[in-house]
């Protein structure tokens, strides 16, 4: 394939749009979780973030970037105030409404979109019903990033809600059978098809894929 | 579907790889990217990350998480001695090279798995020839989470190497057609089909896939 060469020279003279399409695929297939959160009005918030990740499995913690300029301004003010959120993996039937989320409404994005908010005894943030792989998150920490004003949070896992048919014997979720999909860039979206899992990687072990092995 | 439900006790008492895999699947999909580095003594370094992110367009920033008791544990030491490290997209015709670069190797894990080192006039970190898609970044910035050890680290993006076919006029560029694949949990690989791609949401405005818009 002929590859293109670009610089800080050349983002430099981009226009606007293309550079922030540019970079922002930069990265690779991102994660797409709406969510949740409720301010302490009990007004409910929903919102798309594709910066959402893994930081530690015992204790449990998840973290998601927060751009200060994004349209979901609400979300980080309401789980700072509330201590309480929720990460909700969007599904194929309604990432258009998830979409939708992002646009700047006065009122709750769930009456907007059609959504269904949905609640726990264990905490007072909302879960999307739609979702089937739904996660609630206690705050812990904020770091603001000097370099560019973005935000890390971090969240302690306390609750999760998992399709029990997609749960294998060695606790891995087969994300696809759930019906999460991936995103890049701004606004793409995608479905996963499996091509394998691979079993521990060590020096002088040929690759295997995991059901050979088993 | 019916759900299962998880708690804080629940991981407490489960099977530590049971957890490890049933937390790694949380966040959703994940981004795939050799990162490859050199030492100051010249050895090149390559190594799988899936928690690889956009930080900002302009000027454009990414970040990766790296856990410090994960195995590809020159990287972080090798950029912050030489000050330049690339993100590389794995496609599904080395997927396999890729996930075994995890391994112990004493020697470079470019001799060891087959994968072929790339040098670039603009800095000295190795690119992974086989990739389509490669990013050059300077070390920016490192951020230690409290929390539990985990290391953020921002580079600034000096050299971008995009196939000229796969990018749209809008900056957009398709992933899924220069065969960039995806992740989950610690060791499953997908390939990404495209569902659409949705016009920017604006509060009164109905959902519309952006070709239909053009």
């Amino acid at each position: 394939m002929e590859l293109t060469r670009f610089t800080p020279d050349d983002f430099a003279q981009m226009d606007q749009l293309y550079r922030r399409n540019l970079v922002n695929c930069l990265s690779g297939f991102k994660s797409l979780n709406l969510v949740g959160t409720l301010n302490q009005q009990g007004v409910t918030n929903v919102a798309p973030f594709s910066q959402v990740f893994h930081i530690g499995a015992n204790p449990a913690l998840m973290g998601m970037l927060v751009r200060p300029d994004t349209v979901p301004r609400h979300t980080l003010s309401n789980l700072v105030e509330t201590q309480y959120f929720t990460f909700n993996h969007v599904r194929e039937s309604f990432y258009q409404a998830a979409h939708q989320t992002a646009a700047r409404y006065e009122e709750s994005e769930f009456d907007a979109t059609g959504l269904t908010p949905e609640f726990s005894p264990t905490h007072p943030a909302p879960y999307v019903q739609e979702a089937h792989i739904k996660i609630g998150l206690k705050f812990a920490e904020k770091h603001p990033l000097a370099i560019n004003g973005t935000i890390l949070v971090i969240g302690s896992v306390v609750e999760v809600w998992v399709p029990a048919a997609c749960l294998q014997p060695d606790g891995f979720i087969d994300l696809a059978a759930a019906g999460t999909i991936c995103s890049t860039g701004l606004d793409a979206y995608y479905n996963a098809q499996p091509i394998a899992r691979l079993a521990y990687a060590k020096p002088n072990k040929p690759v295997t894929k995991l059901a050979e092995e088993e």
